[in-house]
Order: C-alpha cells, then structure tokens, then sequence
C-alpha cells in the first residue's frame, strides 16, 4: 500500500472507532433497558473522552490521527499538512464515522428494538441543540472547535517534524482531556459535535439504517455542525499564526 | 524460578488483582449496607479500569500482563506471543480469577451475609446480559473485545521486542483507559466481560463457595463471555495484519 | 514581538481559557435548559481542571502559564520570578479573564436568556461563600491557595531554569490534578476561587455586560477571593523557603 | 538541616497535606451548607487519591513520599528502607496527620458549627465499619492494604536504587490511582483506612479539639485501621520477596 492509501485506511479505522465508542457510550445512556441508562453527563463525556484516546491512539502511527475535518482543515491552514491530501481524508473520516455508527448499532441492536422514543434514537447517531436556534447553534460549535483546534496546534508543535500534520500516540491522552473539557464546559448548548464529520457519518447512517422505532433525520438542522467547526478551526489557525512561541 | 514458572505465577497474580478490585467494586455497588451502595455506572467502570491498571502495572515485569486469554490469543495470532505459552497461561488466568474472586468474598463477607438477592451475589461473579439473546450477546462481546485486542496491539508496538507479546508498566495507564471507554461505551447490553477468564474464573468460584444467599450460577450464559471474546480477539489480529504501519 | 510582549499575549489567551472552560462547565450545570443541567460538584470539578490544564497547555511555550496573580506572587516571592514583569502578569490575567467570560456567555447566551435567577446567573461568572463570614472565607482561600502555589512551586522543581517561573507543556497534567484535588477537597465552603483574577475578571465583566436577568455584582465580597489567594500564595512561598529538597 | 531532620519534616508535611485534602473532601461531602454536600462515592474517592497524589509530588524529593506507616513498614521489610529511620518516619506520619486534621477544621470550621450529627463529626476525621465485626474489618483493612503496598512495591522497582524506599515525583500518579482502585473496589465494608497515621493522627485531634458537636472519638474501633494495614504490608512484603521480577 501506498502511504497515501494507509493515512486514508488510518483514517477510515480511527474515525469508526471513535464513533464506535463515541456513540456508544450515548447509546449506554439514553437506550432502554442498558446497563449505562440514564447515568448522566459525566458517563457521556467520559466515554467520549476515551473514544478519542482510542481512536488516535490507534491511528496515530497510520494517520496521525485527525479523525475530524475541523482538525484537518485547521493543520492545513496552519501550514502543518498537505492540502492535497485534504479531500482524502474528508472522505475518509466521514466513511468512518458511518461505518463506526453501523457497528455501535449492532452492539445495541436489541435495545434499538426496546427504545421507542425516536428522539433518542436520532440523539445515539447526531447532534442536536437543547435551544434551536442556528445563529447561536454555530456559534457554540464554532467556539467549542475553537478551543480543540488551537489546542492541537499547540499539540503538535510549533515546528515541522517528519510527519506534518500528525498527531502522536503519546498525544492521545493531551486530545482526549480537551475534549473532555470541551465536552464539560461548552457541550451544554449543542452536545459538542465539533466535528463535522462526527455528526454527518451517523446522520447518513441513521437516514440509510432499517431502524424499527425511527423518526425524522432532522437535515435541517445537519448544516449546523459542520459550517460551525470548520468556522472555528479556521479562527484557531489564524489566531495560531499571530502569536509565536517564545519560550 | 524459570521463566515460564515467573510468567504464569504472574498472570495468576495479576489477574488475581484483576478481579479483587474489578469484582470487588461491583461488591461495592450492588451488595447490601456498603459505603459505596447504589453510586452508579461511573464508579464500576472506574474501579474496573483501576483494576486493570494495578494489575497490569504489577504483573507486566513478571509475564507481560496478559490476564485475560483473549489477549494472549490475539497477540499469539498477530506473531507476538509463542504460542507454547498459551495453554499455561490459559489456566493461569482462570485459576488467578478463581483466587482473587475468593478473596473478594473475604473483603466483603458480612455484606455477602447482608444480601439477600441471589441475581445481586451472582452479579458480583459474573456477567449477565440486560436484554438475553445469544447472538446479540456473543457480537456485542465480540466488539468490545476487538477495540480491546486492536488497541493493545498497537499498544505494544508494531516490532517484536525482547519480550515478545509483553505489556509494560508503562502500558498500565493506556490499556486501563481502553477498558474505561470499553466500558463506558460498549458495556450497557452485557456488561462487558470481554475476559473468558474474568467471566468464568468467578463463575466456578460461584459454583464452590458455600454462600448463604446463593442461587444459580447460569452456566447457559458461561459460553458467551467465552466464545464472544475470543471471536473479537480473532478478527483484531486478522485486521492489524492487513493494516501495516506508516508513520 | 518582544518576549515580554508575547509572555503578556500568552496570558490573556491563557486566562481567557481558562475561565472560557471554567465558568463554562458552570453555565452548563447552573443555567437552565443546558444538557448538563444539575449534573453535579463531579462535573465542575473535572470542568475546571481541564481547563486548567488546557489553558496551561497552551500557554506554557508563550508566558510559563501562570493564568493567577496568586501563581505570579508565589513565584515572584521564592525567587523564581522577575518581579518586573508582576504587574504586567496581574493585568494580563484580569483581561484574559474578562474575555473568556465575554466568549463564554456568548456561548451559553440563550441559556443566559432561558435563565431567570440572577443568583445563578451571577455565580456562573464569580465565586460566592455558603455560609458569608469574610475571616473564615479568606482563611479557606488562603489554605486552599497555598496547596496550589506550594504544588506548583514542587512542580516546577528546585533549580533555576532557561525560563524561571515557567511551568512546561507537560506541568500541565499535574496542576490540573492539584486544581482537581483543590476543589473536591477545599471546595465545600466557598467554590474555590484560588486566583484573584479568575474571581475579578468575570465579576467586572458581570457589572459591564448588558444581562437581561442581571442582578447584584456582589462587590462586598469581591476583595475575599483577591486577599486570600494572595495570603496563601505568601505563606506557600516562606515555607518552601524553609524546606530545602534533600533528595 | 540533616538529611533525617528533612525527611520527617518531608512526612509531617506530606502527611498533613494528605489529610488536609483526604479528609477535606470527607467534610465537603458530609458535612451541612457545603457546595458539595452528598455529592457521591466517586468525589471521595477522587478526593482522596488526588490527595494522595498531591502529597506525594511535595513529598518525593524530601522524604520519597511513604505518609503511610503501612507503607514504610513494607518498604523496610522489602529491604528497600532503613530500619532506624523507621520510628521517625512513624512518628512523623502521626504528625502530620494531626496537623493536616486541624487545618482541615480551619477550612470547614462555619460547616462544623453547622452540623449537628456527631457521627457525621466523626466520619470527617477517621474511618468506621459498616458492618461492625472486628475480624472482618481488619481482615478487609489486610486486604485493602496488601494491594497498596505490593504495588508500591513494584512502583519502587525491583532494584535498589539511590534513595532507598523512596517514591519519586513521577511515581505520584501511578499510587493516586492505585489508592483510587482501592477505595472504589475494598472501601466498601471499612471506608478503607488503609494507613494506620491517616486514622489514628486525626481520631487524637477529634479527642483534642473542641468542637461544638462532638461525641464520642471511638476508641474501640480504632486498633482495627492499625492492625489490619500493617498485617496487610507484612503479607505484601512477604509476597514481593518470593517473586522475583523475570522480564
């Protein structure tokens, strides 16, 4: 394999776990009859906490681990990644995210069965707003993007290495906090997306999946997180290049 | 000692811990008058990843802390492990999760004799699932111990070392994490055995303790926590192969 | 841009993330209608240490990550700190700290508008004592504050550095987890404040921002969370002064 | 100061900050009109281990961190720790416990006016059994103690070093969690005391101090938490001496 087509596979492998565990852990939360229902904000954000640690973890060395257009798109406008290989890993990280979504329904598929409130059941695969209302909505999203993307930069670096762009296994655990925090603190109004993928992937799967208990997919609202993050990330990058390092 | 002699002493001992502390905070939850009674999900999850970090920290110098056969299969099957080994270290596993279930019931007898709900005692043994149904049961299993078998062989690192199939200490807080999010996001239908060992080590320690609030230890349920992670094992070592590493 | 220039830059972003994710987790769990409604002291606690740990992430290459009048004098007065650049840290943090409560209203601004009980408003922006006595108030600040800058003065080791005063990127874990322990543990009487500009900055920015349910800004009160902190952060500093490190 | 004068000052102060933020979070939970009032198992038990964590980063370079008769007892039968500093560092642990209760009081002191349970009063200085049974209390203390101290053992490595029996800065989050695991997991029958200094130094400021309501400081339990840690680092020490390290 090439090394392009890796980075595409990392990509592909890394995004579906992160929304095999991702969502899984709301699937825990708000299904029927879980062993995980109904424990709470601190049960989520943790959970997703984790699918990042995995995530990158895993696809850090085939990768390096973007996972997320908004991190893609802020190391690109950072001058930290290949523009090129830009479209390549859109695609594959919403692929992931699908593939991902399909396999945390087979985990839960009985308790798919049990749950008749088709609320929740769209609330396992996307986001959506405790508050609607678009022009607050992106903003959330765009300042809770804000926060992961100029960690990232920060993350990775303020040199070229040998692998631009790339995060490390060792930076999973750094990632992994600031979503949790991002998750904390600025999930409250939109349920932190923050990645555009993250949200589309399983909103495609929930459109395309044979669900029993299934209501609307809720396209109107699908802008919100990807026009959101990709604002915010593009604010992280050029925040990142005003301000040098100095110590 | 030889080396194989240190090496299944130390998976009996770690997975020993392994099950002192992952059965004994479920102890803590479930059985009647304890200090942690009913304190939910977030607890139990985080008592079994703190279970598995002390025990992988304990038991990594002496048999690169395995302590569960799914494991041992996987990195046996990705060339990482001899595979003369894997039968000791089989009944290692068992015998240690045997010993560290009594001694669970020790720590906690008088709570043991304060509870009389025999689904409860058993709980603290075994898995059960929330919704029974044998194939969901064995692909839910199966899936939680792929992201756990996939993760760990990227953990350990895509070269062969001097101690070949080994976790270090160092892997102690990595893998604990794992287990959290596994936990966390992929528990709510079986509650997450993804251990043949974990699951069927207490399962006979069930069987031959003379509790008093004893009922049944549902043998009919002991295969699935067995064949699911193996299974999973299975297809993570037949993934990691067909994905080589880039970066 | 001077060093001293981008050590001030590297303050305001700091502070202003920190107390963007700080006072953020706050607005998620006390404002109505968030997702992590009433969601409890485990959230705010995590919330605000990974902010602390995000801010200082981010800010340790630019300033040293200080993000406290409280952190500034502690160092300043172990010798560990140019006294010169004090009062541009102290400003720096209060206007770091106004505009990450500027940004986090914007965040949560139709929850600021859904939320009736200018009580609650108002503690999503500055600390409040439960139970009001000013002398037992600044003495649970001052004891609280100095676990903090006696830590961090540990922290960032016994020798003289490139960079004095300075806490790196990989500080960042350790002081998240001392903020962690501060709030759990000396939490209870009056919500740790522990930094005088994370108290200040956002009650200006409560008096300054046109609230639809605004009430009070509680200035009787305002000079406890500055006087304490500081008090703390002398005492830390005399006593570390007087432990010379043996080994 | 002599290099002993500096390690039993290093345990009055390591001990005392243990007990400050240990038994802290012990007051902000139970006691009345705290911001963390009934606020769950899992503060406490994140409480108590960032305590630990805490303690042992101060305390590492002046004394390697043991704040724990049990500890060094298991380190000095190890052969990792001298025998005559044995007593001192006794002594010392009991004082600074002492120490740390006080300032503790000084930090809650409007909230222990505040609450009129005496046995609420109690449980924020030493521990107590759910289930009153002298030989399964120590039996449970035993068992919660083994697990500390064999893995400090393994933490301390396997090999003489330097500093004989220490525990380093960088060995503080590897305890914190093991102290965690125990707490989530063994704490359920006895509150695990787990350190003889952590129970015994505070149960004398409860007999001392004159607290508004006050009963009984139970002395009759409490040989329990002496007995049962230091039977528990003797079996741990016995353990550890015939395993030897292979890998």
């Amino acid at each position: 394999m090439t090394i392009e087509l890796i980075a595409y596979l990392g990509e592909i492998i890394g995004t579906a776990i992160l929304i095999l565990l991702g969502n899984g852990v709301v699937a825990n939360v708000l299904l029927a009859r879980t062993k995980g229902h109904d424990s709470g904000l601190i049960v989520i954000t943790f959970g997703w906490a984790i699918a990042v640690f995995t995530a990158v973890f895993i696809s850090a060395p085939l990768s390096g681990a973007h996972l997320n257009p908004a991190v893609t798109l802020g190391l690109a406008l950072a001058g930290k990644f290949a523009w090129g290989l830009v479209p390549g890993y859109f695609i594959a990280q919403v692929i992931g995210a699908f593939i991902g979504q399909c396999v945390a329904v087979l985990a839960y598929r009985d308790h798919y069965r049990a749950t008749e409130d088709s609320g929740l059941v769209l609330a396992t695969f996307s986001t959506d707003p405790a508050i609607p209302r678009s022009s607050s909505n992106v903003l959330t999203e765009a300042i809770g993007t804000f926060v992961l993307v100029f960690a990232v930069l920060y993350i990775t670096g303020p040199k070229f290495g040998d692998s631009p762009g790339s995060l490390g296994a060792l930076d999973a655990l750094p990632v992994a906090l600031v979503v949790l925090g991002i998750g904390l603190s600025l999930g409250g109004p939109t349920g932190y997306a923050i990645n555009p993928a993250r949200d589309l992937g399983p909103r495609i799967a929930h459109a395309a999946l044979p669900l029993r208990h299934k209501g609307d997919s809720n396209w109107s609202y699908a802008w919100v997180p990807v026009v959101g993050p990709l604002l915010g990330a593009a604010v992280a990058a050029g925040l990142w290049h005003f301000v040098p390092v100095a110590l």
